[in-house]
């Protein structure tokens, strides 16, 4: 059963929450990626949003841009945590959807993530679920070693190379 | 039968929604104000929106502060116009609303008037009835020459007293 | 007759424009298209504005982009509904556009859309038209429904794929 | 044994984490609270983040303002949801500590909540916790509920007393 | 007869374009000081703008606020120099008509001052018109030897009372 | 004898700067085209802003970007009018060269035109010399009349091709 | 001797450079604190920078609000540390001046610290001289300590008190 | 013994950093440079930087994009001047980084360049190095007359080609 449900507005967002599904799948979440418009299929949407407890997901994770509605009007409806991954666009750089996703008021917060931060969200919902969930909490922790290997091994090379060679061979 | 539909997400938008309510009453326009928060109450927000049409209503006219997504949800369920109001709140300065309301995706416009613009949300309602209604469309011309012989007024008032007196009497 | 009047400050509006015109087609809506300036030729833009009404225009969309004037500038003249379309440019993505339309003072409205949204300019004029034309009122209604079945086409052919392949297939 | 750690870089975030406490305690929930800087003590902070885990929390709520870099250091030390609140202060209105607390790098997300958003950081943590406590998930849908009648109760008065008697006796 | 006019959108904007008149006095120019709306008095400000020159004007001061066009549209029809003050409003601190009034089309241009600078357009219109009147331009010199000493002035009392004893005697 | 000088901080501000010699030899006004640096060769520039007057330059025409301080730093020193031209860079489009020229304080104005408005600032500079000059005044006047002439041509264009034929032949 | 100039540009930023000289004092470093301002003087700005080296300076502290030249003219003259002050003013938050101080063009760095910091532009000179000056390195060590005391005496009175009474105390 | 210890957040600041490296070389100063991510590896960051003094190094240049905590966090713990280079990134163009470093709190500054400005950190590492080191102190001279020289060179060419040639010549 899948316990995270991936909502976007348009497959224009699919770049950027394809990073959210391949998080999920290296730390071993099962999710639902899908496609709905909160501005041209409100129906559609309450009733995903509405249904979305009783299928099992335990938290959401919405990618939108522009005016970005639709992590806030799941936030509104799903009663456990939607996280907000803003998407920028073709002008003001993620700006006006970061606003539309963070300033919600008093009573219904979304989790907001950097703008195009969908790797993030995953990792996100993943220490949400790791509240009560031990052996993804190893995961998380393991994958943490993983990112520090990584720059340490980005700095040996760098400290071997010196930053000319280093930058060459990029 | 009210022709417009005045709504808000919370009471403290009121101020700045009165003087929607100040200039349809002053043109002769019948409306309906009702406070509805899209977040936190969502199926009574639908039900309103989806019945506004039988209601009557031609023009929805929609004030919201931060992430202001009431004037959108409208503009997704109800078919003929609704104008936006974006509310300047504690920080940021309404930036927050402006950009959540104007940034509409495309097949779903707000009409988009000024930051606080309660009082030009009525006249941008009035002007649109005033396509298919003669007599409002001469009353809005009539208070367009209202205006003009305000400022005229103001004009001669500074030519015969002189900025210092003026600034005085202010 | 015409019923709505397209109007831009420079033909480098023409894209987004030009998507205004296609939607008006779309919905079976006339329209003129007209090159002015309010800068470069204010008194050829006078006349435009003043002869707007009684050329049966019932709705101007006006595009500009940097300090647009001509968007509030017809909204001076023209009695009617004035939807403003900020244009983004070389720099400040659209930023200095959106300011100079939608911040209209008080008793002149501009309607104003999405920066570079000439689409939902369209859509807009033809809600405003839809106020006394049951007709077009339908058309639009049709036309929601399409955009409904495009998303849900979409997420139909995203849970068929998956989303590796889906964006393999883009 | 509290779940929840607030913390916040100074007593001067006092007022704004206040809400986040009272929201707690209506929910039930335990938290502890702390002042603890990440740059004026940042061996005190390494501490603390490094003992929350065994000290049983399970969300950290951290609050900052300007180069607000409590909340992202937390992240990159406790293993599960951190919570950031960026604080308005003398200047930039919040701006400052939204950007420093949003856009984290790949790898280590913060769940950032409205500039100022207090209350909505402790509801985000209830959410969480949620997850996996249905007593906690019932109360959270009875808060739900009550923000709902508040609204109704609201917009029945001004139905009641219309708009201007209705600021009056605001 | 005077050689410079001075123009604003609306009395609220006199006590900055007083700062104006208060400077052109002390250089000695003469100036006549108008209130004219564009938007909401096209007609009157077309004629205002059109018989500028023939009343000798050879410099326009224009201050406006939120999406300034009074200034831009001065430019478009006045042929010699226009100042542009942006004012501060409400919200957004005079961004709104910062870039109203500089971001002007290849064309057009409008010398820009700082946002409420009214004492600086003033100053600038002297420079324009030093440029033909040497004893203007001597006054000019003079004006800058008086801010010097200011400037010396307050050094010295500095130097001599502390600071400490300075900021007391403010 | 040069009545303009064209200052510029850095030769890749020449593309832009060009612009402004471009259109002062449409106008017949001569220049003088210089590269200093306010920042690398203070003491070359104070010689340039020192003896600006008494090599006959009337305006100065200065083009910087970043943190833009050539065209404030002339207006300290030269006594007649400078004009600030904001050059985009790699970052921030404008924005910081933009308020580091238009926000000058009290006593010392920069005429400041759009971000990378070279061809303005020369327009800017004929009008301020037009003001002693008749001849350049009836140059300008037909420059007026040639634009108004060029969008004619093109709405005459657009009307007789339609926008979809006149964008393909763009 | 003194080692550390503070200058400012005008006597309205005393309030803040006054923070700059106390943390001076309390740190036991010598200062001249003075006002010149580069744009109404500039021939006393030049002076005051040229001679500032062989006054015995080592660093410069620069405080300027709106397009604040000063810091970065002192640094195109003086060749060692100048650190820059932003001030906020009557409009946009000190933006306008973080931008004009801190984007200076490559070669000429200034050290720019937050908007108001008049204080920590204080703490950044002396880390500077302690670099050469191991007392003064114990000094700024201790100084380090009584900021981690002062933060922990408020979490201890936090704790004791509760955050409740904490806030009735303030 | 290096002097200077250069630091970034993640390889691809490397490009930036590398002219920080540049420069230090040229003015014959020694550095270490390393990657180190203060999110993905806290304890290595931590020993980085308390084991900083006691290596030898009197600065540390520290350069990151988005929530930028590197600096701020190094000048946390390392009691010498650490200089902050704002990176741009996909998006908000070094926006986020700037005000993640610049706005630090009292007590603890960064020494703040330009967004993207590795060159200039390392000209101010090397002026604060110059307050206790003469010979390098006449470098950095020798380095500012070089600056002079080329932009006089540059000057002389752009005369004697006139600006269309040079622009061919680019």
């Amino acid at each position: 059963m899948s316990k995270v449900g991936i909502v976007m507005g348009s497959d224009s967002d699919l770049k950027v929450m394809g990073k959210a599904a391949d998080m999920l799948e290296k730390l071993g979440i099962e999710y639902e990626m899908t496609v709905i418009s909160a501005h041209r299929e409100p129906d559609v949407f309450f009733e995903y949003a509405k249904s979305a407890e009783e299928k099992g997901f335990k938290v959401i994770i919405a990618g939108a841009g522009m005016a970005a509605h639709l992590p806030g009007m799941c936030a509104a409806i799903f009663p456990m945590p939607v996280i907000g991954v803003p998407m920028s666009g073709k002008n003001l750089e993620g700006q006006d959807a970061l606003y539309s996703i963070v300033q919600m008021p008093p009573g219904i917060p979304v989790a907001t993530v950097a703008i195009d931060g969908g790797m993030n969200a995953a990792i996100l919902a993943a220490r949400i679920l790791a509240v009560s969930d031990a052996a993804l909490l190893e995961r998380l922790k393991e994958y943490t070693k993983e990112m520090k290997e990584t720059v340490q091994a980005k700095d040996a090379k760098l400290k071997e190379l010196g930053y000319k060679e280093y930058l060459n061979q990029k």
